[in-house]
């Protein structure tokens, strides 16, 4: 048993989604999230930027003393997944549990994968699938509009833009037969609806910060490092800049108001 | 005679549009221009954020020895103009004289400014163009997509996420009438051709970039701190971060290319 809480952090405010799926999972964990909102896009920037700049919100999630961090950040996990594996906790990113979904998910051996720039240009979902099984195919696709579209929250099913937008980045993977899709950003999420309208029911989409809060509520039990039971959780948030329209992002990705519980971090100086 | 360069900054790219007419209007002038492409967007940020990042800018511009400044960023000339008037050389943003340029242009006195969400919402050009003639009435929108749009080149005329991201930004200000509309960010000329297609002819379009260039050249000659005549200008180009599609869209706003010019700088550190 481990009562010490469990760390995420994402470039935003994405990775709520997968705090959402682990509020859910292990109702009785407490958990720090970190979103690098005065840093946010991560998707678009250099290798080294990326990097530093992950190995920063590592180092606030210890000092917040949790027991083990995850990246619920695609770009992270793809590009900078050395700094999750020399921490002083366990940690990890959103790439293996999702290429693992994605591998039992597929009948066709066709998958599709959609990210940032970053994630996708890294070719780590293609590596990590052809490790698990070599004879799948990986369509990749960078989708670098979608993150600010969800921000802005134009995600409405009657969203004539996003509509567009989810078409002609599709379209390819459509046109390769893929049956199975990554979402590997943990924006995207939001776009649900308008990606199963345009690639119908027979497409499984799997959501990489659903995958990354199942592989972290199966390592604590395995690690028999679950919080104790009959521990009420809670979420404490942490950010590094408090926006004009945060607290209405943040709800768009938790469903649920946030504001009252919200702290800001001085990331550049960690 | 001042032989000195002159200092252009924006929070990324944008501001090579005011670098590319200050080229034509002062060809014997040296530019160094920085471009924050490390810690882009500015434009969702928080007021004290955007006023620390656009200090170190200055700071950058100053290390290189230059005569004036100009801050080719509609965020940081709205939220943060104090950096601007207690530098040791003199230094202005895209705000005054481009409120200057809508109002001798506007006929029926009713103008409209598009920027991003803190440009927008800080009220800059109201106040701006209320001082010169209170009699006219400003209508702002804030078009917070129009600068990932531009980023990703999404911007050719037949471009339909282009077209009706526009139509649904500018159908208010078409509504309220405005004659004279201020583009009040340096990404948002490239999408020019869509923004004329929607408001028609008969609607001044008054860019920032060009308006800061333009104050520049004027300043310059009323000081009599323009270079030598005889000098022939150059442009040296620095950035915080060389992301992957860098060099493209550099290209995008200068119109020619840029690439074996870039420089990096660690601006974290200054």
């Amino acid at each position: 048993m481990d009562n010490r809480p469990i760390g995420v952090f994402d470039s935003g405010l994405g990775g709520l989604t997968a705090v959402r799926r682990l509020e859910k999972l292990l109702p009785q964990e407490r958990i720090v999230y970190f979103g690098d909102t005065g840093r946010v896009p991560y998707g678009n920037r250099g290798e080294d930027v990326i990097t530093r700049y992950a190995a920063q919100d590592c180092r606030f999630l210890l000092s917040q003393d949790v027991k083990m961090i995850i990246a619920a950040c695609g770009t992270v996990s793809s590009v900078a997944p050395q700094v999750l594996t020399s921490l002083p906790v366990p940690g990890f990113g959103v790439v293996e549990p999702t290429a693992k979904a994605a591998v039992a998910a597929t009948k066709n051996g066709k998958i599709g994968i959609i990210g940032t720039a970053a994630t996708v240009k890294s070719g780590s979902y293609a590596k990590a699938i052809a490790a698990l099984a070599p004879e799948v195919t990986v369509f990749g696709r960078e989708c670098p509009l979608f993150v600010p579209l969800v921000e802005n929250g134009w995600i409405g099913e009657d969203d004539a833009v996003a509509a567009l937008t989810v078409e002609r980045y599709l379209q390819p993977l459509k046109e390769q037969g893929i049956d199975t899709l990554i979402l590997g950003c943990t924006h995207f999420p939001l776009l649900i609806p308008h990606i199963r309208a345009y690639l119908g029911e027979g497409v499984a989409l799997i959501s990489a910060g659903d995958e990354a809060a199942k592989a972290c509520a199966t390592a604590l039990a395995e690690a028999d490092a679950l919080a104790d039971p009959s521990q009420t959780g809670e979420t404490a948030f942490y950010v590094s800049d408090k926006s004009q329209n945060f607290a209405a992002v943040a709800e768009i990705f938790l469903g649920r108001p946030a504001a009252e519980h919200i702290h800001r971090v001085d990331i550049d100086s960690l």
